[in-house]
């Protein structure tokens, strides 16, 4: 680690140009966040040219220490470090700060913009991603790393703010990296002392540096955010002395620095407009908009060109690695390019229907621990409830992680750990606490991560628990999110096939599971895979007779379905059923195929599911008609509660005959 | 207080009866958590019989102590505590735990049985449930003690376990409660050191005791679970030396103590089945099940005497309030019946189009600081957010809650303030991060609290902050939530209307405003006022033409929709605009009402809300179309979005002309 501990004018010079183009972006647009740049910027640079390895001409380097910016209203902040930094971000995009299409919006995107690690705004959401790439670096190394070879050897950075450190989902992942011992994650804390309502005192009191010690964190303070050689010392001092724990610097800094509302809450979030004279005035800079002088460029551009000989050590060593460890070295690589193994799928568990009835949940922990043997870099586990979500890594038990009682780091963590790379992870609850962690399924769906979300206990099925642990609005909750997969598969090979399409789609998804034993329907597979990833397909025709009633269902009610499909079937009215696993992969279908599984003029349809009829309201149409699940469960065995709530097989038989007329 | 130290072998019984009774009644159930009863029912009889202050006979007093079992997995333990102390819950209902229908669900449900303050289940909630609590105790002695008359002069107790304490929901709180000096509230903390998936060791070994002294809170610990004067004495020490502050009693405790299993986590949630025998002989008990020996029940009973004298006390303290401060008597009077003062609506603000544009969220603040006026109990705040949610008190500030940015406790406090009684609390964020509080949500439309929560910011209007900030799934989502009403209103008049709807609903709401402004439509106030209670109204119609097409929309695309539909009547074509304030109101009208605002024959129907249209395909039906937004938004001014996202008066008319043929 480079560390030239003098800062000199020329460092003063970039800090101001970072600040002021962070400022002119915001005046600019005429909206965004002046306060966290002024005052963060000092502690930026230091890590953004000092401390940090990174390339900005390869963003994407697999050892690259990685950046979180917690507190994302800051963004202006970030993209002028990328700028100046050579990530390729230009000045016309800076220009076109929080303007439609450009690449710099008001919070930063992953995805959109090269070298944004994490999508933040959301608070508290950004320290639970760091974390979880620091575990994921720690989990790599432990699968990677040889004597001599620390492929997997980088620190992951973040710079957070009040209020981060007042969110639940932060407080639990700064619990979790406690108790994980993530000596590599170094978090900046900007402590400005002010909140949008005002001081911190109005709301916020604790002692910050004892509660994170209490979770076993190393703390040191920079007493003043403003003096760079200060910054990096405290970082310096806690890397040092934090004996693999994870480090809070906290930084003591004046919002809105150097602006004639600093120390102010209105300088957080709105532009300086009037004060940018006396600011400009304050930091002896030109009126020139978006100026930076060459000189503070070009200690930017130092920064960059070191990063290009820390990736270049790493390529050496990489390559020696691959000549005494090349099956490692191939893995690591398929590893970190998220591509899949020939012929993962056939590790695939298949059910029978003559070996009786399986719970989908137990179906799907077979899956885990089958791909656990194709799929090195696979693992996860649950909120504390692996002996009932099944997820547990029989076998690799250093691939069973242990989330605490803490669902919404959990799925935050998860994020991390999928943005870091290398790793395809999991989290499990159940479903009815998916609530817990929806923000960051949000943000797993709005960042294309992939993420993956295992909520067993899917319904009223969980039975005896009663109405506070059984889902009902959650799955209409979930599939109304632009972007995520839903699935809920119909039996035991169902459960397998949305497993294969969740990990080969590499795209977010949630995958529900039954805790009540279903019946196997006893399809082909290869029809179970096709129609699973495909999202809908018809799993029982009446033979020989026209169809005059589609019932459509998922999950555990796909058997109830075809039980009166049959009744019917015997009573002389075709019929089929269709198992909908996925909607959103349905709804992807070319028309031809969603015709085929759903025809048009098959108007008379029945939806079976135990849970909110909302997002069925868009197959049945007018002459259709839901058995649904509208209002909260209740506490009983759960056979007596799919009674009383009309979920039954004699139920949908009539329902169907009502609507046929 | 009364506090008999001594403890003697009738207590030692009485703790015998309440864990057997609850461990039988997880037995009978063949389902259930023996392993809380087991170890926790010391510290639970010692709160009952020595330390809270509470009257059977009147679970509903004013002044009772207030106590959460956070831990609500429990319940068997505090079902058996109503029954012993005298509350009317029935052997027979013991006998029916988990059972359809019973008064003894799996989780305790609030409303359902007398003496259960609050539903928990859902880790965590419970402790900011008690946190609430506390907080409106402090807030009514503020707001009605005078010297010499503590009438709201009470505890809250609460006991938890280590799930509670890993979830973020809590931490909050408990951050908060240190921030507010709630010295009133008592926690015991079951520490057992057991979780679902084995030793706490695996996933939670921060200094619990550490953590909360930074968070501002007193420790004590009581060495000895199952020694009732141990955990009598550390209360006490506690209380005498807590100094104001809030109080954590970490009570070692072993899980299942007396079982077999005892310290293992599979008697967490298992009936202990064949392990049933040796616990009776441990507990030297007899094979009956069911059994409570008439001493064992002489002791809760007494305990259930002694609070009637402490009710009988208070009411005779009252009585004297009631002479020297009559007015402030009847106030406490009322606002602890929930009842409305005679003509507060009065005191709604009236919008007139002639003053301009109003954003729903500035008509909103208006209308908190009317009704500020006219109702003493009415107070909330914001998680961090009052200056941009418009909800600070002008001229009461001291209604004006700090919270923090701390949306999901501040969810749960609002709950569990609201649960207390005497006050009309309400929650305040941006709508994009209603998801932080989801849970919280859910568990007030669960228990039928009236809680309120003010979301501003509802959708792209919010512009350049970007899709982060920007609601898009969270209107069908929050109104696919059994039992709570949603509101969303098309100016700053319904505004006023539906605040009077969700005060007088006394139902769970959220409610909706804009940040950007919007004409003032300028109908009739008390057609708006009737329309938004019932959920919906036309607010346009032709006239003289048979209407063709009906435009559904609510919130901000109300005035869009108008603008459609005004331009289609200039064409000749008959419409009409129909506002959908609350969906669920208006589902709840009877049919008469609902044909007459939205005719059956009338099929071609155009819903258009900037928000996924999931939650509209109930009304627009086969031949309608929704101009809505099923992706996510996106950063730019908001005017620009709405154009991009097709959102505007054109293509609403446009997509009614495709429709039409």
């Amino acid at each position: 680690m480079s560390s030239k501990k003098g800062f000199d004018e020329k460092d003063a010079l970039a800090i101001t140009a970072l600040r002021m183009l962070a400022v002119d972006m915001v005046e600019k647009a005429n909206s965004g966040h002046p306060g966290l740049p002024l005052g963060a910027s000092p502690m930026a640079y230091v890590l953004w040219t000092r401390l940090m390895r990174h390339n900005p001409a390869n963003p994407l380097w697999a050892n690259r220490d990685r950046f979180v910016l917690s507190a994302g209203h800051g963004s202006a902040m970030l993209y002028s470090l990328l700028h100046l930094c050579g990530y390729g971000l230009t000045m016309d995009e800076l220009k076109n700060f929080r303007q439609w299409g450009s690449r710099t919006p008001g919070h930063p995107e992953r995805g959109l913009t090269p070298g944004v690690e994490t999508t933040t705004g959301p608070l508290g959401q950004g320290i639970a991603n760091a974390v979880g790439m620091a575990w994921a670096e720690s989990l790599l190394a432990a699968q990677f790393n040889r004597p001599g070879f620390a492929v997997a050897d980088h620190r992951t950075f973040a710079i957070c703010g009040d209020g981060d450190l007042m969110e639940g989902v932060a407080l639990e992942a700064i619990s979790l990296a406690g108790h994980l011992k993530l000596g590599k994650l170094v978090m900046l804390y900007d402590d400005n002392h002010i909140t949008i309502e005002g001081d911190t005192q109005l709301a916020f009191t604790e002692d910050v540096g004892a509660k994170f010690r209490a979770c076993g964190w190393h703390v040191e303070e920079a007493s003043d955010g403003n003096d760079p050689a200060v910054i990096l010392a405290a970082v310096e001092r806690a890397q040092a002395s934090c004996g693999g724990k994870p480090c809070l610097v906290k930084v003591r800094t004046v919002i809105g620095y150097g602006s004639p509302v600093q120390g102010k809450a209105s300088v957080h979030g709105e532009p300086l407009g009037k004060h940018m004279p006396q600011t400009r005035a304050f930091y002896k800079w030109p009126e020139e908009t978006f100026h930076v002088p060459q000189e503070a460029r070009a200690q930017f551009e130092s920064a960059g060109r070191e990063g290009a000989k820390f990736q270049g050590q790493w390529e050496e060593l990489f390559k020696s690695y691959s000549e005494k460890y090349p099956q490692e070295a191939a893995e690591f690589r398929r590893q970190m390019s998220g591509e899949l193994p020939k012929g993962w799928k056939d590790a695939l568990p298949r059910f029978r229907p003559e070996d009786g009835q399986v719970a989908t949940r137990d179906a799907s922990g077979k899956v885990i621990n089958a791909l656990g043997e194709v799929l090195p870099g696979f693992l996860g586990g649950s909120a504390d409830l692996a002996p009932s979500n099944k997820t547990a890594f029989a076998k690799h038990p250093e691939r069973t992680l242990h989330f605490g009682i803490r669902e919404h780091a959990m799925g935050a963590v998860v994020n991390g750990m999928a943005l870091h790379g290398g790793l395809l992870p999991f989290g499990a609850t159940f479903m009815a606490f998916s609530d817990y962690m929806r923000p960051a399924i949000r943000l797993a769906a709005l960042s294309h991560i992939h993420s993956l979300f295992v909520f067993t206990h899917d319904g009223i099925g969980v039975g005896e628990d009663g109405p506070t642990h059984q889902p009902v609005e959650q799955l209409s909750a979930l599939r109304v999110i632009p972007g995520l997969l839903v699935f809920r598969p119909a039996d035991a090979n169902e459960a397998s096939a949305v497993w294969a399409a969740a990990v080969e789609k590499k795209r977010p998804a949630c995958l529900m599971f039954t805790r009540q034993k279903l019946p196997v329907l006893g399809l082909p597979m290869e029809k179970i895979m096709e129609g699973a990833a495909r999202g809908a397909y018809v799993v029982f025709e009446s033979a020989g007779k026209k169809h005059e009633v589609a019932f459509l269902a998922s999950g555990s009610e796909v058997s109830i379905a075809m039980d009166a499909a049959k009744a019917l079937d015997a009573e002389g009215v075709g019929c089929r059923v269709v198992s909908m696993p996925s909607f959103e992969l349905f709804n992807e279908q070319d028309q031809a195929y969603r015709d085929a599984v759903l025809p048009p003029s098959l108007k008379k349809r029945v939806a079976v599911e135990a849970a909110s009829s909302m997002s069925w309201l868009r197959y049945v149409g007018e002459q259709g008609r839901c058995v649904c699940v509208d209002r909260f469960g209740a506490s009983a065995p759960y056979q007596t509660i799919y009674e009383k709530y009309g979920l039954t097989a004699e139920n949908v038989r009539r329902t169907a005959r009502e609507i046929l007329g």
